[in-house]
């Protein structure tokens, strides 16, 4: 790579083994901790401060100097301050002139500023090279080396060799430099440390609000119906009876949530007759947090299968299994094997087996490595094909366990029916319309208009 | 990064916050879905078109022009034209010189031509600076902006700034761009949205031909003989009993599967005394797909321990159950502990867990992000060393399973042994070479061999 | 990118599709190795060597020549030779002058010599580039092309075109180019493929430690004790009995250990009045593998798990629990259900089941690809809040299985106590510290000495 004739001091790659002098404005905490740990890692550090007073806090062997003298010394720059300083910064701009300044900052919201800190910082220093970094690192994580979670550092700017020489800087103190592009994305990667599980909100406080509806559901039903009409204690079903009642069906209803949408897609391609406008926004969003509702039905499914496992360990289940024995024992009778019992039985677990086993599969492809390893067709295939599949055996799994049972009067405690039949109406519904939609008479019409053709020209957007 | 003289205005990087005019040449789907999503990411884009009529499906902020006016309004042109069609690019050589061209076309055939399009067009206008990008996002995961899956662009080209703008324009659009060095990798960008699984295609195709076979031989044993002899029913042993006589058998034989063509290429190596002679290609084939014969093998485990757990909630088991303790209450009988029969229950159920455990260990370090973390050596540590104790393990608890089942002639229905003894032949096998080939005077020739000794040099190919 | 006026000719990007030539310096196993790679990727060879005599084992399409005469042939050379040979080159200086030289080797120890092989290569050639690239990869998997393992290949050098153009060959032999950046990698990438799990070390050896313990302390109580005092032969506790008791036992003392660095890391904070003092070495030690402890934390956990859901299954369960119930049918007699230990029972389970599955999911989020996709603050909330959820849970779990057993004095033999309760001291203490620590009066000075604060400032290092 060419060096600027201009400059060229300053930007000489590191052919020596020496480092390059790195100067960092700004001595609040997280300007020590990079400096601390950029000492650590070789380099020379003069920090750039109002007061030139040497404070114990400030790495030993570090200068402290003022701005202009500090920024004299080095090539880069490291602007640890907060952003409503930055205008300091403006009668500086002749000794700034060609520097790399590294915009390491944070703010406290969202989208806080119309422009990311570092598209302001190069407006305040329009002769400088503004490369954003590091503000996804956390100064005690820094300071403590206990960097666990992600060490991949997010740098943006529009001078490739400035940014090259930031990379190169990440590497060294054994973080990962991610390439973001031009300072366009600096809004982005500032925002990113702010946000918490953004797509996960809606299935998390969807699945909270249905789990307290299941919750009381059952508990009327199997807690509070059996106390008033039989005075039986039952209160400790709410451990894994209860449990075992909500997991299931949550697993079912956000599964079967998953693949709504898609469904509700198609309808309002066919009903509008092109894919050129654009979806209701709640339907995008929706469409969007699929991944996140799938992976907390997985979770909810896996509680499930360990809620199931422990059955028959649990001192209830072998009180009452002993008791039935004893009284079978009494009554000198050996049943003979009710084989309609034994197919149910069998079928409901095969198909819950399976299904469950689908299901892992499809969570483990949505790992972010397994799914960057496979290409378009296939992805669609799992999530698609696969991703159906599970739906039906869940479903069928469901079906096959109540059996006959929504028949016999005996389910409905309270005329509450039982919370599986409740659980099946949103997969069933799914599954029908799923089913009409490949229907070759609105599969090929819905086909030629995802492949962009359109029914009313004049409609579109 | 310097720019060159000539064509440094179109190639200036984005200093400004204004993004640059892209092309599109062609109106088809993924022309248009490409500038929606373009427009969408603030560039101005301008297609190119034989017909200069806007069409309402083209985003109406873009402006259409004929080929060439549209050609001179951007530095980067996209190329969205199906590859028979590109001759008519030739005329327009002169002002596509210096410009970017990016080919996102793909085949519908692997290797459908001898060189790849990207480097068509390439031949096509010397002048261009040619581009491989964009073939792996499809038009309606684009449109739809549902992209979970893969959302990596392969990016090839010959020119390093050429490359990077196109690379820009993928990150700005939200995409992963991965570079791929020259143009020489655009056949492999193009072949890979066209294969489905292509390693899995083996392990699957010879699963279901050992499912089937497996199937009709336990069904024939189980369900069809004491149908015969007994007239008793057991039709429902085909949702849960078979399925766990299959799982375990399946999952032996394929993990003894990955281990033999190491063992073959030893032995052929040996016989050969060099290691510079290619292995048929059979062998060879074998060889690359190991990795997924292993998780095909992990999976029906998986699927067997899940048959296992349920066995004592299935209506049947607890049928037969309570029907032994009721008639051993009728007759009066308490038996006494069996030593012998706690210790092989315990030890085969200790070796199955511990050798699915393992098992599960194997495919974890087999995921993409887990293996890229380990060194050579951690990885052949832990498939060579803890695969082969997994199948030790596996191939214990199918012994210890049997016990002394084998010696009893009851086991031999229609002269049809027990599908686990089946299932022992080809892990035995393995182990008993594999046991062979470690002895010294075996493993030292045969380490030799590996670091590059020839017993008969003129053989060599 | 633009060329360097002298040398352009050799380093002029790949834009034909012929393929530059290569040249390799030494005919050993790992030259040769790459050299039929090489040829088989379309790269034409040539090897330098002391003897000019072709040796049947070197490929039959490459050349073989003087080092000299070889050198002249190609821009890029691949150093095949071990480090101590390397002052051969210095003669050869001037016509190495300019080229790239691609330093592969290893050493046999970590950090064998003050600088990298790589650096000294440069030292000693200081005219030509050098790139440190393929060290991390076997002769053997590159001849026996089953690159199973890591296809990542670290790279670094002080001139950018010189790696990119090394980068080029290793993706054309189908490898993963990584950069690491300038020359001064070079170090930490020839002691990476030395490595065997360096950070499993510390968790595995503590964990076999614990092992040998709790096992001859739970065959003394279990086996030995009832052998002892009934005559009663219970050797087969060995086979899942006994792991049953050890696996949870470690699972849970070693969560604890996870989270009793960070706890004392704390009190020290505390006591010193800042957090610019380094901790003790053996305590930062701690703290880098608290991940690596955590995850065989899990493993011992999914053990429990297996070894507690086949109870039901074992031989000697269903034959206690058969006696049992035909005594009781000899007696007459149907038990009550006893709501206490209904109550005991299924919250000890439920807890249990709820610990482990957020143990999963801490487990999942440690996976690289998870983990580099969450930004510090929500790997924070799942690794703190989250971790410390498990540990509560998995406590709770241990207590409530425990019951009022601890004050039957039965539950001493031999003054022993049972297993699980000394698996709660580091557990308990670990809670109740922390319980402390989050007091907001202590809380508060912590929280400010983390943001920097100092107490006695003069103190400070």
């Amino acid at each position: 790579m060419k060096k600027n004739s201009s400059n060229a001091m300053a930007l000489a790659p590191n052919t020596s083994n020496k480092r390059e002098t790195v100067c960092i404005f700004g001595t609040g905490d997280f300007g020590r901790a990079l400096g601390h740990k950029m000492i650590q890692s070789g380099y020379p550090v003069v920090f750039g401060s109002r007061s030139t007073q040497t404070s114990s806090l400030i790495p030993k062997d570090a200068e402290v100097l003022s701005h202009a003298e500090a920024a004299q010394k080095a090539a880069i720059i490291i602007i640890a301050i907060q952003r409503q300083h930055y205008n300091f910064l403006t009668p500086l701009a002749e000794i700034l002139h060609g520097k790399v300044l590294v915009d390491v900052s944070n703010n406290s919201k969202i989208n806080q500023y119309p422009e990311s800190n570092a598209e302001y910082l190069s407006q305040l220093v329009p002769g400088a090279k503004v490369v954003k970094a590091f503000n996804t690192v956390s100064a005690w994580a820094l300071q403590s080396g206990t960097l666990d979670a992600s060490r991949q550092v997010f740098v943006c700017g529009d001078d490739m060799e400035a940014k090259q020489m930031v990379m190169d800087i990440v590497r060294a103190l054994g973080l990962t430099p991610l390439d973001q592009g031009s300072l366009l994305a600096a809004q982005e990667i500032e925002n990113y440390p702010l946000q918490l599980f953004p797509m996960w909100k809606f299935p998390i406080f969807l699945s909270l609000g249905l789990i307290a509806f299941f919750f009381f559901y059952s508990l009327t039903r199997d807690v509070i119906y059996p106390y008033v009409y039989e005075k039986a204690d039952f209160s400790f079903f709410i451990a894994i009876s209860i449990p075992n009642r909500i997991c299931p069906v949550l697993a079912l209803i956000l599964l079967a949530l998953v693949y709504l949408p898609g469904v509700l897609a198609a309808i309002i391609q066919l009903y509008r007759g092109t894919k050129y406008r654009r979806f209701p926004d709640w339907l995008d969003k929706w469409m969007l947090c699929r991944k996140q509702l799938g992976l907390v039905a997985l979770a909810f499914a896996s509680l499930h299968v360990l809620y199931t496992l422990v059955i028959p360990i649990r001192s209830f289940v072998r009180w009452r299994t002993s008791n039935q024995i004893v009284s079978q024992a009494l009554n000198n009778a050996t049943e003979p094997l009710n084989i309609t019992s034994a197919w149910l039985s069998d079928s409901y677990l095969a198909l819950g087996i399976l299904g469950f086993f689908l299901f892992v599969l499809l969570g483990i492809t949505s790992l972010p490595s397994v799914s960057n390893n496979v290409n378009w067709q296939e992805f669609r295939f799992v999530q698609s094909k696969l991703g159906y599949l599970t739906l039906i055996l869940c479903t069928a799994h469901t079906l096959v366990y109540g059996g006959k049972r929504f028949l016999s009067p005996s389910s409905y405690r309270w005329y509450l029916p039982n919370t599986y039949m409740l659980s099946l109406i949103i997969p069933c519904i799914v599954l029908v319309v799923k089913f009409v939609l490949i229907l070759p008479c609105l599969d090929k019409p819905l086909t030629r208009i995802r492949q962009g053709w359109e029914r009313n020209p004049q409609y579109s957007e």
